[in-house]
């Protein structure tokens, strides 16, 4: 059993606790929080042991009198892995605490690629994270191109990919960020970073990726513009590609009616997913158009739960005997996504 | 076992369906529906029999290849209550089939009192429900403010209640529908239906409401401001009435962090409810205030799901035996409802 | 001609600015900025002179190449009256600056009372500015119920005043504000501050507000309910009143078709106000409702524009020699307000 | 003078109606609407001849004792141009009536290209709708690209243009469209329509676009990635050319602050364009970078406001004497455009 801490404990670090208690071969050893609202309350709820970020926050659990087992760094003390679901940059100030304790860590996409120096998508190099001490899993906006660009890659080969992300302003309980009625050039300049991000878990990929934020709050939308290698290729092998590639979910707008994001989100809470969670890159069937050798085509990317599979496996990784494919079918079986 | 059909699979038919589905006095019948969607498919895969709303339908269902059982008169045939969740007067059309075959049936509140003959909130008036043949369940915003009306009118009596209703103006999964950006009201003149509807539960209660629509998909948001006969009544005497009062949950914006309906969805999300479900009024314990004898306080309502327990009650109260305590007990353990 | 100068260049300075230039009895002195982007860029386009906020700002000016007379401080040496538009609490920190100059100034809403000690709507205490110092113009929100609620305190008498304000949420051009999918109860306790700020301006009013914050960003919305003194007053003597009352604006749902807040701009940006604005409290006349003598209504707030008028109004106030009537109908004439 | 009649007085009819009344070689003969609204009442205002769509909107204008000249046919027997700018496929119906009338017309982007045979921008085929007697002005999106593409084709060549559409999913006053919270594909196929329609004005131009609805109001935003035939062409070139084009605005995230389309409608808010309205085609200056002879840019587009321009040289263009430069000028000149 594989002992697993999680330090921070909002979007990620919420669903990242309750995936690792599905894992049969790992046993969570807590999550530590700054505050004492209503979510340490349920993490208390569902008989995790909550740790206090720091002493101010020790404080303000013993004013409002909500139970509290220790310090971060103690809960990190008793872990083989931590999980760290800290906000952007807090990851790498944490990173020595971790060392010093000799122990491993796997820090999120708000991080540097240096803080860890390996980035990680499982199905692309779950590998080369065997038995290393830090990695980081890439956000979501990266996670969901690898999956689908690597797949083309292998498949037909690309000679250049161009991606239009139109990215959701805010979470759904992040109530003071904006737009409510504009589309925000995030970043105005071209190349985003979105592309270079992608190139460090898949060195040197052509790819360059523009970036728009609006006001949404469930998913990201990407537009890729892929071009092939391989000439002629017709949609109906894309799509049986994706058929096989690991958590890359097709839906069709046709018949089956998923015209929007909203209808994705709609099936998760249909299918019972927790929090509606959907860890799948989601492809459009019907968008997906080959004109002379560039196949175009609509993904969905929801934000909070896509990088949920890859952390879990990149406990794994570092931490277990499993090979890629045997950690991303134990992730998939208890996080109930079908490939 | 009751023997109940869901006709109509949409926002109140699917969660009803399920609800029915969790009950250990009910067996469900199956579903009817109009389309052969990805919400048909889902509702096979939970094992549900689909039944076709119409000889259209069954086209429909033929031509896509997903299977049906019949007709939704024939699954009609096979229950003992009809669940009419069908579109706004659908259903009233729907009664001569449901009384040509002899059956009882619960109507939604988007159809008129007069189809029923009753309009029914399980703890206002499930025991005059009792064997009838047809009950509408008022809609949510109608449902959530007589819970919270009537509690406060047993405890203090009520001598005028006033309600502005910043309605949410689609559900999620309305694609169609706005405004993006405008308050619209609706309607411009005053009182809206709303008032006149809590009438048909709760006759000559003394209230009026004015209603906004707004550009939100998730809550309706209720401001009160109640007139008591009582005098003096401190805001303690009234949580604490609310806090024995059926499916009424008290929430906290101060260290709880309940500052915005948003963190009542992910309070709902993180309990894990189904589809994020919220089953009861959710009454902000730190608004609610008196000054001069009247009681101000917020107040939200989940569209999509509040009804959904007054349906399974309106199930017993025309079929069973139980009596309101019992009924409402069942459901909520079933549902998940605390109280 | 009163001298007047404008610090601070943003949503109010700017409109202030404009409104100022328009007025036979002033000259506009200049505007003082923090940063030379496009909207210092076109303040000299329209030929203002445009000061540096501080030294900082200087040096940015000189490295943007954008042209710059001075510091605010020597803006304000020259004007006679200083409308100060600067960010909250900026105004309070300005205000020594203000005085060891011998100047007058006007702050807005964002400051405290007592900052200026008087705080102003033109036709509830235009009289009690004159020859003051400092003033300060209340909140758009404050603005516009003192208009209403004066006009029906002093035709009928008002016992109590309850108002529901659902507030934009942000400005059109404010990218970074939200919520973009919620309600934030702003704040949860109830009074919100509102009403004590309606009694900086009528004192002793009784009035007691609630307020929501909205993802919109053109115009808050009020829902009114007021308990009148006289009885059994009739709507049509209500609308008759609102009629007469300065910077009141009636409009229909019905044949005219005034549905929403969107509608209202539309009307602005039809009629060619300037950055389709809006000077008037908003009523909708079929919203007017008395019922057992209280009277419900529903009012729009254009919150970048309704304090332009007072602010004008404010300057004559403390510097020139009209009276009340005289300065409202020099103000209206020049912004093209009908009342 | 030419005698110019609005048929339609919604988004496009009241703009292209006030344009009209602008240019020295135009007469507005009046306006048709179906509905007496505040518009209808404004249109009067401003001293426009109101008539009435068909005999329905006779009998509305009766009821609603709001003035009106007669029938729209009428008001065509009295023109040497009509601008159909009638809701979609309305254009199509009237035909016949302009026809028998022997009147030219000139019809929107909401019609089929068959409807009038030839398809507008006037940079781009002005001289081709010299003496006709139908003319098409493409719509909003086809316009703004058929600009910014054509500019690019005339100095460098395209091989290639492939566009990203996020389009606004409703005008500022549509309150009943959507969505709230969700990214539509609009198709969810590719391509979509936008490019066909840019190949109405610019026949074989090898363009490919995706279309995306997201919820806002106010601009549409154009994601481009175009490859170019001259090799080596530095953004500071397309920079250049972009600054020669008539309607193409240059704004600069940078030092100017264009962060967003919020920014956009700001800047034509302060510059006291009527109604906010912009004409050009945006582009963002620091968003144009080259990377291996692709051109990658941000374009917005003012959905209510970009075709007006072209509807004033389109009546030119049938009616007039003028050249295309002659045209282009005196109606920038009237509207306020620099080029």
């Amino acid at each position: 059993m594989i002992k697993v801490a999680v330090n921070g404990y909002n979007v990620i670090g919420r669903r990242v606790a309750d995936a690792v208690a599905l894992q049969r071969d790992m046993v969570l050893v807590g999550v530590a929080k700054t505050r004492p609202d209503y979510k340490a309350k349920m993490a208390l709820q569902k008989g995790y042991k909550v740790f206090a970020a720091d002493d101010r926050a020790v404080k303000a659990f013993e004013k409002a009198k909500v139970s509290c087992s220790g310090l971060s760094k103690d809960m990190s003390a008793e872990a083989d892995v931590i999980i760290d679901a800290t906000p952007d940059e807090i990851g790498a100030a944490n990173k020595a605490m971790y060392s010093s304790l000799g122990k491993k860590a796997i820090f999120q996409g708000g991080e540097e690629h240096e803080v860890a120096g390996l980035s990680f998508v499982a199905q692309c190099n779950y590998e080369k994270a065997k038995g290393r001490q830090f990695v980081r899993v890439v956000s979501c906006n990266t996670t969901g191109l690898c999956r689908v660009l690597n797949s083309l890659d292998e498949s037909f080969g690309v000679t250049k990919a161009r991606v239009v992300i139109a990215r959701r302003a805010a979470d759904p309980d992040e109530i003071k960020k904006g737009p409510i009625d504009a589309v925000v050039l995030d970043p105005a300049t071209i190349p985003s970073h979105h592309g270079p991000d992608v190139n460090t878990v898949l060195p040197n990929f052509p790819v360059i990726t523009m970036a728009l934020k609006i006001p949404t709050t469930h998913m990201h939308l990407h537009s890729l513009i892929v071009s092939l290698k391989e000439k002629s290729i017709s949609e109906d092998k894309i799509i049986e590609e994706f058929a096989k590639t690991h958590r890359v979910m097709l839906v069709d707008s046709g018949e089956d009616g998923y015209k929007s994001t909203a209808n994705v989100v709609d099936y998760a809470r249909e299918i019972g997913r927790p929090r509606n969670d959907i860890y799948e890159s989601v492809v459009w069937k019907d968008s997906v158009k080959v004109i002379d050798d560039e196949a175009y085509m609509f993904m969905a990317v929801h934000q909070e739960a896509i990088v949920i599979p890859e952390n879990i496996d990149a406990v794994r990784a570092i931490a277990g005997q499993e090979s890629r494919e045997e950690s991303i079918s134990m992730t998939n079986r208890a996080l109930g996504i079908f490939l």
